[in-house]
């Protein structure tokens, strides 16, 4: 097991990048993101792609998390805090009273992404998805239905924020996703790779409900409000999900839920 | 239109329903809620079920939401506050500058609701459901897909707790529904109205992909980390939504949208 090194000074500078985490991002620092609590850092530490680089844990947490601490490597640091330095340095409660800094190994281009799904295969291409709570729950639900790849347009938040991976439950860890520089034409890339695109809009004839998919489909999903650009539509097989009157969408992660079960499992058969 | 009350004291005794809202529920006092924002207050106007007691808004809105105070009956009083008076009262920053304090007017017991539903239909049966964002959306899911009746075991959070009526956009105001006192047995309510109960739990080895609903059918939801009561559970059809290996559950409150949709659009056809 990794030595354990005190920190008893908020300030201390090795500890720098637990700092004031509540608001910050630390993405574009050299693949550098947050990870908070146990069933997280369990996926981080058996994961592949990605890596820790150092821990802050509770002190009094020492004990209980013994059998996730043996499982880090020797030459990543594990810091320990009384909790209230820990809070200090956070700038909120840890209730969880551990935390990771890790690093995205793996940063395949979408190309590259695309290249390695091999097969049948429903993956998701989101757009302007901003909020960390709505792409949480969207990667959590594409680790549920098996989806091997999502794609992001430059408008969509970081699935590797510290909220986003909580809300995900470590998915935004497990699901493979690449970003699209901006000025992508995404319908291009999907074709070049064999995946029709379907888009979600209320204003389609044709509903999911009856949808027969491609072996390779793509969804497209949108932000609640504004939903999917009409350039993009246009050159998407559209489809909707009915609803009752006086009722004009749904939550972008129940929708994408709803979509997956619906192409992974009801219309394959 | 209602006369306008200019209200420039935080400890105006006339708006204390509204004071320090945040942390705290208006239930049990006299089925009193509080909602916030344009598009509930809409819908608190047009609802038969609801009536608002009074409105508190930030003075710069007045001139904005003219259309929506047109239709406030003539007794029931709007309270405008300048912005900083109105964040006084609240708590915290109301963004949305409208708030409104309603009461339930129709408050039918569970015999009473089901009775109302007649022919086909899907309800849901909510056990310990907890928490208010999956609550809320739980009810924007049923709104969407035209559930006429949720019922409440007595372990789920109020629907009518601003967040969850925030959450809902609303659904908490237009779908009708009972709580169940402690100690009523659920099971037997539900096939007293005709409704086969159906249960989602992981282990079930029917799916609910390939599940032909009865015409009445009524779904229980359970809180995502206990699950459902293993007695209910054992009196209901139990159906499986397959997930990845390494994922063992779903959101509720995307749960329900999954369950909802396949219910009523996929499997009646």
């Amino acid at each position: 097991m990794t030595e354990i090194v005190p920190i008893t000074d908020p300030a201390d500078p090795r500890i720098e990048p637990y700092r004031d985490i509540r608001d910050r991002d630390l993405v574009g620092r050299d693949a550098l993101f947050v990870a908070e609590g146990r069933v997280v850092l369990n996926m981080l530490l058996a994961s592949a792609a990605y890596r820790p680089v150092s821990l802050l844990i509770a002190a009094h947490r020492i004990e209980s998390l013994a059998d996730l601490l043996v499982r880090v490597p020797e030459d990543v640091p594990v810091y320990a805090a009384a909790q209230p330095v820990m809070d200090a340095i956070a700038g909120f409660a840890i209730h969880r009273g551990i935390l990771a800094v890790g690093r995205r190994n793996d940063t395949p281009d979408a190309d590259t992404l695309l290249a390695r799904v091999q097969g049948p295969g429903t993956i998701l291409l989101l757009s302007a998805i901003a909020n960390h709570d709505n792409l949480g729950g969207i990667f959590r639900n594409a680790a549920a239905f098996g989806v091997p790849a999502i794609l992001l347009d430059s408008d969509c938040c970081d699935p590797l924020y510290r909220k986003a991976i909580r809300v995900s439950v470590g998915a935004a860890l497990t699901v493979p996703f690449a970003k699209l520089p901006r000025g992508t034409d995404p319908i291009a890339l999907l074709e070049r790779h064999g995946f029709e695109p379907v888009a979600l809009t209320p204003s389609a004839a044709a509903t999911l409900a009856r949808h027969r998919p491609a072996a390779r489909t793509a969804v497209l999903l949108g932000a609640e409000g504004p939903g999917l650009d009409p350039a993009l539509l246009a050159r998407a097989r559209p489809l909707s999900i009915p609803m009752a009157p006086g009722v004009d969408s749904l939550n972008v992660a129940t929708t994408s839920g709803i979509v997956l079960h619906h192409l992974t499992q009801v219309a394959p058969d």
